[in-house]
């Protein structure tokens, strides 16, 4: 089930971080690990969003829930597609695992 | 030594992303595996430049020296200091490591 107010996965423990008010995504993040027990919770996001995911991962990890989750694995990678005008485009992904500690 | 084409310092081999031509970055880090020989190379951002830096090291390891270098590691951290206005404000950073095959 997408929760879309935030855009998370609930069963998966996946944020996809997109356009949305960027405290939507932290408490996202922060609820996984609090009232959904959650002992991973994955942060992705593509293209122009990556900064975003870092200061979202930066912020649940070193602000909010400070000595209680870490970063435990960061991937990059990217996608080849075909835009609306049918020309090849890539696009960068990345993916933020934080653990609880 | 600093080149301001591209922001690498050549002896450490690290390129500091900012708002130069995208392509000034890309050939900076096959320079220092082509040129200069290095094992490694480090792609270093901050703040809305995190993005950038990702999409860098995937067109460097996937087009331009594809089966020759590959993703190592990917740290994100963050730093707090006061802007102009005394203001204490954060900013997260993000260091790939870029590494021969």
């Amino acid at each position: 089930m997408i929760d879309k107010t935030t855009d998370y996965d609930s069963k998966d423990h996946v944020v996809f971080i997109g356009d949305k008010p960027f405290m939507n995504y932290v408490t996202g993040v922060i609820m996984q690990f609090t009232t959904q027990k959650a002992e991973t919770s994955t942060i992705k996001a593509r293209g122009k969003f990556i900064s975003k995911a870092v200061d979202i991962a930066e912020v649940a990890a070193k602000r909010f829930l400070e000595g209680q989750i870490e970063v435990s694995t960061i991937s990059i990678d990217s996608e080849g597609f075909k835009n609306t005008e049918g020309k090849d485009v890539r696009v960068s992904t990345i993916e933020i695992v934080l653990k609880k500690l």
